[in-house]
């Protein structure tokens, strides 16, 4: 691929067809300068299969930001949009149209509000509100969703597994198996999530981290092929890196060959005044084989020494191992809980990929469009209520109870203010059977959760770091109650509708039921 | 990101960190001239849970030499590099070692072997063989590895879904939940495996298709939000587009708004002269929901208007689709078999993420190694029989019996030519029990499965086109009994050893053990 077709493939033609199509079709009908504005938002929380999650952690903005910004329809793009074809052979994009869109930058007069990187989110909630001009805000939407899915559920992922790693360092190892260059979006979104580091070494000079890692099996297979050993591979290993020594120690036998190979690598390393740091193990049943490493190292006076673990390891696996570390190391004469702060982690394959459900559901439906100076709610019905959309323009609230825990997210209308009522009946979005009311005196805080990033097409918000997207996804984490965050069946939070809010819904449901009748 | 991070991130430096440190460890101890043979395989077929693959197609060559071709280790590369510290904040890499590693293109000396794309393929059998000087083969590893396990994993995916369309056309619809740009590898590997297009805009220009779709809801919300209807949002679409008029009919209720009012526009494209080209159905029970729509497209004249489906398919989806047409379209007197004829599917997520099973475990192996100037085979034994390498230089032969059909894969070692053998014995790739023995005289042909693609770092082979790749896999595919192809349960195609990689494999294992005790 040369670099212009890179630029046809990752610019503003990062889209379906049809967004052009219907771009078009506004532009046509003269119905291209309405306002519109668009919801991002997810239906549901990711289902592993065999466990769920309970919350997600939003990521992405910020590369969406990035890719608005620098999307053109430059003549590269003009020109190969004239090449095609309908099915009677004939252009497919009238000249006028392509001169029109050509004109302006794509995003020039789009309104953008957000909820940031790194909070907690839930179902149902608009996680980013557009506005702008229908035709901006229709050929944003591709691009939005592919960039928002993904990292938004690996930076869950990530979160799930960091939870199951008792504080210790987990780092980012699944470039080999991503999809494609999603290595380098998911390891950021990874380390929003929880991941302390990538081995991804490209990726992290635009992240600020250290990329991190180990050695291959190849480097012992070699040595051995060259009439040398196992232990000669670690020497030579340990001579380069003596201060970053950690040694793969299952190429051919963990405990028999490997680990005290290691020890000796390291007996030698203390001697020369190095502190070794540890050793990796990749295969085997991990639990067991770490306590026996353990034991062997504490033998020979490394109690300190980390234990790496890798090799398909996810939330539920890492749990187990902790559980049967827990249930079994005593009888080893191993303390558990100090074998536990010893571990650190190399997660692959089901982090980068979200294993067991590979795809975040967030859609990005019209909701309001403007009709001369009012902005009139769009509506869809749909056969299943849970789909039906949420109409109109809207802003989002959060409610933390009186030990500072949130309970509830909940939608109002934009002209609400929660804040100057006492008491908020906080309806079920589908359920008409279901809602409930609280009193102020039971809140400690009700918080806007959406801000303005952009207007007009410009940034109005320094986005945070990194850095600081993790230190809100900690905050944020912490504020859940711990049913939430449960790995298997977790507490079910409330995501809720304002009164207002509940009755527009219903009012245009019953309008658009009555116009069928 | 800027035009540096991208590169930064996108080249040579897209790689996990241990690549570069066990690069600088060849370096260091003088082996990095020592050449290398590595293998990539992959162990297994994509299980998505309730069904399994019973074949791979191979996919991603062509974008992995392109990779190759361009990465280079320039100076800033090479510049972030050096700010890459240990843990005690020294450099982790010698300038000795980067001023080297920059001297010359990162793969110049790098002769690769691969079975082309479009090629249906199987567990163990050496997909490309990487052969070089041990730095360069071992770089090479982690975006072979991304390259190739993902479009592999799509084309596969795409493969099955097409088998369960009865020949009906099938577009990708994923880029909005692919991860992250993958999009643009998975629409170039659905279509190797079987879809007949894009709705992706950009990436259809690099593959030489014309992108497709149809609208979405939100036009006809737009319309409806305005004080306009459903009909007038597609008596528009039809205006614009008289000649690739295809209506989404679900927007208020499929069979009572937007089927009926889809009729109408046909009856007015008709009498200016046009021919509607069909609807589309976005939700609902699909097997009813579209014998409906036939019936009702039927009494208006309109017998051979597509209808296309769309909404979460896959393969699965689609054979409960058709079998369910089948069951019942004749009891509202529709012909079953016409309207699977008529159907046309759009196929998002579950493509493009190969949903389910969302990684192929392809690995990257070192198997032999050369020793002053004779090759070594470099072995290592798992605790897994099935996870054992095959080692040394080996070739690939593919079998077929007398109804010309592909029975076995056979791997042999490279001096070996089964076609001056009267009988093939077969062995099982680790159970020792398991062989069988073929006469020539029940063979139709003896096929060589890999072909030379790079010498010395410079393509040998003119790669086959887009087409060319399709037609492979066609022959391929027609090539398979229909119990390998099943959805469900197929049935287990053979990998085989040739006698002498079973006696070499066998002695390299005993030797390590031996070396144990």
């Amino acid at each position: 691929m040369n670099e212009d077709q890179r630029r046809l493939s990752e610019g503003i033609l990062f889209t379906d067809l049809y967004q052009l199509t219907m771009a078009q079709l506004y532009f046509h009908t003269g119905m291209h300068e309405t306002s519109a504005q668009f919801d991002y938002f997810f239906r549901s929380y990711p289902d592993y299969g065999s466990h769920q999650a309970g919350y997600c952690i939003n990521a992405g903005l910020a590369w969406l930001l990035d890719w608005m910004q620098k999307a053109q329809f430059g003549n590269l793009e003009i020109n190969y949009l004239r090449t095609l074809k309908d099915r009677k052979d004939k252009p497919l994009f009238g000249d006028d149209f392509l001169k029109w869109l050509q004109a302006d930058t794509p995003f020039s007069d789009i309104t953008m509000y957000a909820i940031p990187e790194g909070r907690v989110v839930h179902p149902n909630i608009p996680l980013v509100i557009v506005q702008g001009p229908i035709v901006q805000t229709q050929i944003l939407e591709s691009s939005l969703l592919n960039h928002l899915n993904y990292q938004t559920l690996i930076a869950t992922k990530a979160a799930r597994i960091h939870a199951s790693c008792h504080g210790q360092s987990m780092l980012d190892f699944g470039l080999r198996r991503a999809h494609d260059k999603a290595a380098n979006a998911g390891a950021r979104a990874a380390i929003i999530g929880g991941a302390n580091g990538t081995s991804n070494v490209g990726i992290s000079k635009h992240l600020g981290v250290q990329p991190g890692g180990t050695h291959a099996h190849s480097v012992v297979q070699a040595f051995i092929a060259q009439g040398k050993s196992e232990l000669d591979a670690f020497r030579a290993y340990a001579e380069l890196y003596p201060d970053n020594c950690i040694l793969l120690v299952d190429t051919i036998h963990t405990l028999e060959s490997g680990v005290p190979n290691a020890i000796i690598v390291f007996e030698e390393l203390k001697q020369k005044g190095h502190k070794p740091l540890g050793i990796r193990l990749d295969s085997g049943d991990m639990a067991y084989l770490s306590i026996q490493a353990a034991k062997m190292l504490d033998q020979a006076g490394f109690e300190d020494t980390q234990i790496i673990l890798s090799n398909q390891l996810d939330e539920i696996v890492i749990w187990q191992i902790i559980t049967q570390i827990k249930e079994s190391a005593n009888r080893y004469g191993i303390n558990a809980d100090h074998l536990i702060k010893r571990l650190a982690y190399g997660v692959g394959t089901r982090l980068i990929t979200s294993s067991g459900d590979c795809a975040l559901d967030g859609v990005y439906k019209l909701v309001a469009v403007k009709d001369r100076n009012s902005w009139k709610p769009a509506m869809k019905i749909s056969e299943s209520p849970d789909k039906t959309l949420n109409p109109g323009q809207k802003k989002v609230w959060r409610i933390y109870d009186n030990q500072e825990k949130a309970i509830a997210d909940m939608i109002c209308l934009q002209e609400e203010n929660p804040l100057e009522l006492e008491n908020l009946r906080l309806h079920h979005p589908s359920d008409h059977t279901k809602h409930r009311t609280l009193n102020k005196s039971q809140l400690s805080k009700i918080e806007p959760m959406l801000v303005e990033v952009m207007a007009d097409g410009k940034l109005t918000q320094h986005l945070p770091s990194l850095y600081e997207i993790r230190k809100q996804r900690e905050k944020d984490l912490s504020c859940l109650y711990s049913g939430v965050k449960r790995l298997m069946n977790p507490h079910h939070y409330h995501v809720s509708l304002s009164q207002k809010l509940w009755n527009l819904k219903q009012s245009l449901i019953d309008n658009i039921n009555d116009d069928e009748n």
